[in-house]
């Protein structure tokens, strides 16, 4: 398409959309994330003359167009919303506005960062708000998909509001606070679990001691047996549980640890946890203090993907639509105006971004002529700021786990809704 | 853990074996894949400067132990089954045999690569089989989880025997064929479908048209329109529908397209399809030659984790087991013998790798002391081949889409059962 474009001297001025027109099943709300790497993205994109090289094998490319890629840079504008924000059906998280051939050339990779992030965010909203003010920690490195999945996704969490990471590498890459603690295995290489849990807690004398290797609660009595070894030096924080009924086996040990004279240590559980099972254990009054989460999150298997969409909406300065398969567009560029009263939000439009409204506007200009400006300067803690904040002003049965009924409200103004029209009418005729 | 090992001087020979418990509900088989991307990172893995210094601003690790993992490097032995073999419950993909502080650390990567890529390839493997020999297009990068699962699935999708990638760095990095089509808004931007058509015919002429980006049969007529401009030059060779009914539509345009004398004019279809939905069409009659997809199969929507698991068999010589929670495990290094008879495959037995048994051994030595050798060197068009020659080999109701009914038989050998209780009651006591 590019070669297209710059045969044909098609240069003008673009504007590209992307938003999602359906909310999974399992959730009220979606979490914008993932600006920050598709604005880096944006910065960064070069062709290498590796790149051009393999081009070249192609047979499809004749030597000026490739000469011209060598000189490819991104020097759009770029509105959007920022990392943080709830977002709901056909309200744009982006709005890229740049030379065809540029806007053009990022779009599966703008699709793919958004889309990993907003998913895993959403997905982590759910958990944190199940967890009801308990620390959750990301455990899901081993079965995401791929490192950058992993590395985004610890980010993307810490946005939503989890409280830690295992990888590493994202507490190296971005500050996150990392924790973790033992495997089984490493108790298992041990003679005994007593020795495996000493020898473990003299180097790190706060930290958890996993206690299901070989049977809960005669790990959590390995764990008093250590107390009573050293009263004087034992500063074990928390045990983990890993396996089984959590609800159950919490009890027990909490009883176990409390008449132990221990009301000091924590449960912490992990093995398979998501919202729903989270929130059924707390339901049922089991003392789990924090929450270790894995697959269910890091996949977020109850909706692994989102139908997220990137169109063209204006070109050359005429409004744009595909329209086919009754898949209703709006065009041009566009605006969110957020109403709150008593600080809670009551309902958004989606307006034409030339429109004065009331309401807080939710796009900002975050690059300008490819360069980063206002929010897309912003950190991770403004995100992670931001995310609390925002979602703690939605309507209560918005913020819930279960389905949200009625839905929140969403409506398209009265100028959009002409302008969309009025091209509507253009492109058939 | 490690910092754990060296000041205990544990060093001594540990086995870890990766596996899982349980076939997702619409798998009757998985296809092992990863196993590259484990080879490369087992060989890369090293702590750099910047590495450490952030490890050293956790408060939690000395200098001495800095300075050791500044010179770690893997120098263990790596036994897996290639990259394309039909895996089953219980059946190590891989066993990693090294000194226990450097086959723990890699616990997290090992199993993610492995995971991301089997759970991929397994999913296009239904597809691949669901078309029938017809050629398969990955079209997933943009709703994949990040830019490694896009890179990496394009690499399994391949070895399941998908035909090529939209993934250009795919194309480069694996020499997989690369394929794309116009997009929806490149039709857009020009005046009229015709004219881009056109345009991008001439500069493609065996290209693929898409055409329902305002109404697909006008599209179709536009197509035949431009046969009729220039019948001498007209050389496309498919049209793209990619919304709507896609049976009902393909036969209509199939039926155009012959009446106006281009029965070579090929249809491709793409829109939200999977294994499940391509049965579908093509049980129906729908004339479609090819097809794109996408999100359902990048995600592996209808299984997007699998329960894979890494665990410690063996420490200095004697087998270690987990007990907890009831889960099987098996003690100690193992191989898995496949039975054959016409040449399809019948059971596979669990045996410990020191018996000699009748069957093939499908776990290879694929590195010795931390280089690789065998399997370990084999290209991707090794692992294509074999993926294809033994699914072939399946029995024909584990090929099939359907679930299995009966599952694949796989046994445990007499001689791994007694050790595996032997491991227990010692365990136990």
């Amino acid at each position: 398409m590019l070669r297209s474009y710059y045969r044909e001297d098609m240069q003008e001025e673009a504007v590209f959309s992307l938003f999602f027109r359906h909310l999974p099943e399992r959730r009220n709300f979606m979490l914008a994330c993932g600006l920050e790497a598709v604005l880096r993205y944006l910065e960064e994109l070069r062709f290498e003359p590796d790149d051009l090289a393999y081009l070249g094998t192609l047979g499809l490319f004749e030597a000026d167009f490739l000469e011209r890629l060598s000189r490819f840079v991104f020097t759009g504008d770029v509105y959007a919303v920022p990392e943080g924000t709830p977002v709901f059906p056909n309200e744009p998280l982006l709005e890229i506005v740049a030379p065809i051939p540029q806007a053009q050339l990022v779009e599966s990779m703008v699709m793919n960062q958004i889309h990993l992030e907003t998913v895993l965010a959403s997905n982590a909203a759910r958990v944190v708000a199940a967890a009801r003010g308990r620390p959750v920690v990301d455990f899901a490195l081993r079965r995401m998909h791929g490192a950058d999945a992993a590395l985004r996704g610890a980010r993307a969490f810490y946005v939503a509001g989890v409280t830690a990471t295992s990888n590493v590498l994202a507490g190296q890459r971005f500050g996150i606070p990392v924790a973790g603690t033992m495997a089984h295995s490493y108790i298992q290489a041990h003679d005994s679990e007593r020795d495996a849990f000493r020898i473990f807690a003299e180097l790190y004398p706060e930290t958890t001691l996993l206690v299901d290797t070989y049977d809960t609660l005669r790990g959590v009595h390995e764990v008093i047996g250590l107390f009573h070894e050293r009263p004087d030096v034992f500063r074990v924080a928390a045990i983990r549980l890993d396996s089984g009924d959590l609800g159950a086996l919490a009890r027990e040990a909490r009883a176990l640890l409390d008449r132990a004279g221990l009301p000091r240590v924590r449960i912490f559980a992990s093995s398979d946890l998501d919202a729903e099972r989270i929130e059924a254990l707390l339901d049922s009054g089991a003392p789990i203090d924090a929450f270790g989460v894995g697959t269910r999150m890091g996949t977020s298997l109850d909706a692994p993907s989102l139908g997220l969409a990137y169109k063209l909406t204006e070109y050359a300065g005429r409004g744009r639509l595909k329209t086919s398969a009754c898949k209703r567009l709006l065009p041009g560029r566009k605006q969110v105006f957020r109403t709150f009263r008593d600080n809670c939000a009551t309902s958004d439009v989606i307006a034409r971004a030339c429109e004065r409204r009331s309401g807080q506007p939710l796009l900002e200009r975050v690059m300008e002529g490819g360069t980063r400006v206002g929010a897309g300067l912003e950190g991770l803690d403004a995100a992670r700021t931001r995310a609390a904040e925002q979602i703690a002003r939605l309507p209560a049965h918005v913020r819930a786990l279960e389905p949200a009924i009625p839905a929140y409200p969403v409506r398209v103004s009265e100028a959009l809704h002409e302008y969309a029209e009025a091209v509507r009418r253009e492109v058939a005729g």
